[in-house]
Order: structure tokens, then sequence, then C-alpha cells
């Protein structure tokens, strides 16, 4: 089987170092002809171009650009297919995605591996990165039936743990486990700034709790703006929820219902491990 | 230099194991016979007893009991005491203990040495746990200044970092960089159970960005709810911060001003490193 990659980055170099690995002919596009000479010396794809035209024959296509481009590559890219081909992509947002190109791209299943580490670029590409990890598809109801199964076929090679579930569901999903506590969490950074006079203090005798607590907002801020802007109707949701539930525990707080906070407490102390399998 | 500690669990504990490896004769009292005998074996005191009275000739006393047996444990010792014992204590809140306490004997500094371990008890405590942490004392204008420096050279022993500060610095800061983050955090685990629809796939797309937002609000709840009940004025003033820098974030994400934003979450990228020496 042939398969198409257009993106060699980090998601694409390592999709192409496990594809490759398991016997298939994989064509790679970048709009660099460096990053084409390290994919093929990696050995993340077999043939790798600039051009699109390289993606004539390929069955699947993955599209692993970054999600502001996600769209406009599909629109570019689909004059070169066979109309069978079937694109996914690997976008950490699916609604938007999803709604603009099934309208005229029938053969479209939206996808989003959730893998990664701190390091960007084919050089970080790693195989077996998504051994493990969950990779959510949101076909539609007007899927057909033959892609999907191709698609969730080549995912099962990757070791991946398949959900699939709709765009809306997995876009207010990753709001509240992913996009949202950035939010959260900044916002404890920066509440810590503002008491100049014992901002010192503070900052010394911060330690693990306030690190932990404190890593996902002080992240890369261009993807935390991505996150808020692709998927800004669940992020804003899962605030308006978590305003709630922190209004909540400030009002026990003032009223010193220290049940209610104990109750509240448990519950949290109890629900934690259901989302640390 | 006879010390004596009241309370031998883990912080007590430690601080027995360190100051008998130092050569300093220790009188631990504890509840429990038990505690005692272990604290004995362990050499985490010289002489232990149940009675306050073996406390008569101490220099210097660690009062090491839960935060809310601190201060009327130590009206209850006073009496067997010297009036130049000095009393210190560990809890992790200090306005109200340094207030009440302060007025009626005179040789009193409160104290906080910032750190623990996941385990409790005698059993988990260790030699040099406080090497290398944060230790806070809060004396007020009218400290003793030999007592103060009797304490401070014991502590150096410890190989802690010291910090001074006023009882209500140390509480405005503990609030900021570990109390308001349990409520943070246990808030973000209760959100995201709100939504029974998608509560499977948040559970099984989450990893290590809602670990680590989500370990403190998953915590012990008692500790949570004492941290509220003794800090309660701080940790309101911190929450009241918070909610309004959520606000920020959350206004920039409504009205789409993604260039406040990005400034927002550079700021926070910026500032987190200073919290993490």
């Amino acid at each position: 089987m042939k398969i198409g990659i257009v993106g060699l980055g980090l998601i694409g170099g390592s999709l192409g170092l496990d594809l490759v690995s398991q016997g298939f002919e994989v064509f790679g596009v970048s709009r660099h002809q460096k990053t084409c000479d390290i994919a093929l010396s990696r050995k993340a794809v077999s043939h790798a171009s600039l051009d699109f035209s390289i993606l004539t024959p390929v069955e699947l296509l993955f599209i692993c650009t970054p999600l502001g481009a996600i769209t406009s590559t599909i629109k570019s890219v689909i004059p070169y297919l066979s109309k069978n081909t079937i694109i996914t992509d690997v976008g950490s947002v699916k609604q938007p995605i999803v709604e603009e190109i099934t309208h005229f791209y029938p053969n479209f299943i939206g996808g989003h591996p959730m893998a990664g580490t701190a390091h960007q670029g084919i050089e970080a590409s790693l195989l077996n990165l998504f051994y493990n990890a969950p990779y959510v598809l949101t076909p539609t109801p007007s899927t057909p039936v033959e892609a999907i199964a191709k698609l969730e076929k080549i995912i099962s090679m990757l070791g991946s743990k398949l959900y699939f579930a709709t765009a809306e569901q997995h876009d207010q999903a990753v709001a509240l486990i992913s996009h949202a506590p950035v939010m959260i969490s900044a916002a404890l950074i920066d509440t810590c700034c503002v008491n100049q006079e014992i901002l010192e203090l503070a900052q010394n005798l911060a330690s693990s709790g306030f690190r932990d607590t404190s890593r996902v907002g002080g992240g890369n801020p261009e993807l935390g703006v991505m996150m808020a802007q692709f998927n800004k109707k669940a992020v804003l949701k899962a605030l308006y929820q978590y305003e709630e539930k922190l209004g909540q525990i400030i009002s026990n707080i003032e009223q010193e219902n220290w049940s209610l906070l104990t109750e509240f407490l448990e519950k949290t102390q109890a629900n934690r491990p259901n989302f640390l399998s």
C-alpha cells in the first residue's frame, strides 16, 4: 500500500518511520528540501519531494502540517490525488476541519494522534511514538465505511489506542483535559506575580506542587493561543464550567462550610485516578 | 545542647534523626508508647516519653504536632518548661499561631520547614529531609534576638535554606504557591467530571498535562481543608486574585484578542522559571 504524508515534522516524520519500517511505500512532501533529505536519510519516507504531484499514486494521505495550515493544504493537494484517496489529518482540534472538508471531500476522516515530545521537527521524529498513545478518529455518518476500515487497520499497526468520537465530542474532551488546563495553569502563574511584596518569598518557597500545577501554563504561548483560537467554543465552555466549580469552592471557604469542602475534595481525590489509566 | 520534640511523626522524627546524628541530646514526646519505642530504636531521639515532664531540661523545643493541635500543645507544655526555653513550631500556617502564642510566651518563634514525602509517621522519617529545603522563620519585632540566633544556628545545621518573613507574608506566599493551587487543581478535576457524555473519552485522552495540573487537587482532602481553614484569609485573597486573572484570559478568548492572550502566555512562560530555582 502506498501512503502519503504532507508535513514531515515530529508527527509526520514519526508516522513515516513506523510505516516504512512496516514495509509501506511512503511518499513524503515538505516545503523544504533539507527536510526531504533528512526524512530520506532517516528512512522516514521512501520518496520525498517539494511537489504534491509525487502523491498521485497514494491510497491514504496523512496531512501533518501545523493546525492552521490543514484545511488550505487539503484544498491544494486534492487536485493531485485520485478521488478514492483517503485523506486524514493529525490536527489537535477537529470540528472546524471536519466541517469544512467533509462536504466537498467525502473520503476525509479527521484524526488526532495524542503523542508528542518536547521537541519539534524531522530530527525529533521517533519510531513507535504512537505506541500505546490514544489516537482519535472522528468520521461522520456519511464517511465511507471502507475508508474507516482501511485507516483503522493502519492505525492499529502503530500500536495506538484507537477511539472513535464525533468531532464535537473530541474537541470538548481535549478542551477539558488539555486546552483549558493551559489557561487555568497560566492564570495561577500570573496570580503569583501580582503581589510584588511577597513575590521573592513565593518564588523561594515554591516547590513540586507549584511546579506541577504551573507546568502547562508556562509552555509554548503560540500553542496555547492556537488551542484557544481553533477550539474557542469548547475551551470557553470548559472555562465557564470551571469558573462555576471554583466559585463553589470559594463559597464553601467563605462560609466555612468545611464538610462540603471535604466532600468536594474527597470527590476529586476519588475521581482523579480514572483519568490516569 | 538539649533539644525537645513534641510529636514524633515524619517531621518531628526527621528533625530528631538530624539532631541526634549531630550530637545533640534529644528529648522526644509522643502520645503513643509504640512511637516512642520506634523513635528510640531509629535514633530519632535520645530519650522518649509520653509525658511532658521529660522536657524540663530542654533549651529549645520543636512542636511537631498536626497544625490543629499546635497552640493547645504549646499551652499544655509551657508549665513543664524553664521560662528561657525557646519554643518553635513547624506548622504550615503561621499567623493564627504566632498571634496567639507570642503575647503570652515571648520566647516563641513560628517556623515552617517546607519538606515532606508522600508518607507519614515515625517510620517515614528520614535523615537530611530538610537539606536544601526552604525553612521559614517568622519572628516578631518583640522576639528576643538571642532566641532567633540560637534557632537560626540549629536550622543552618540541617542544611535548610533559611528565610525570614512576617507570619502574614509567609501565609500569603504559601497560599499562592501551595494552598490555592490545591483548590485550583481540584476545580479542574471536578469540571472534567461534569460532562457525563464525554467523561469516558476525556478519561481516555487525559495525559501528562492533565496529570500534572490535577495532581495537588487529587491529594489528601483533610490537608486541603486544613489549609483553607487555618489560612482562610490568605487563601481567599489568592483565589479572588486568581478569578480575576482567569477572567482576563476568558475575556481575551471571548473577544478573540489573540495578541493580548499571546502577551499573557508569553509573560507566564517567562515568569515560571523564577519559581523553580
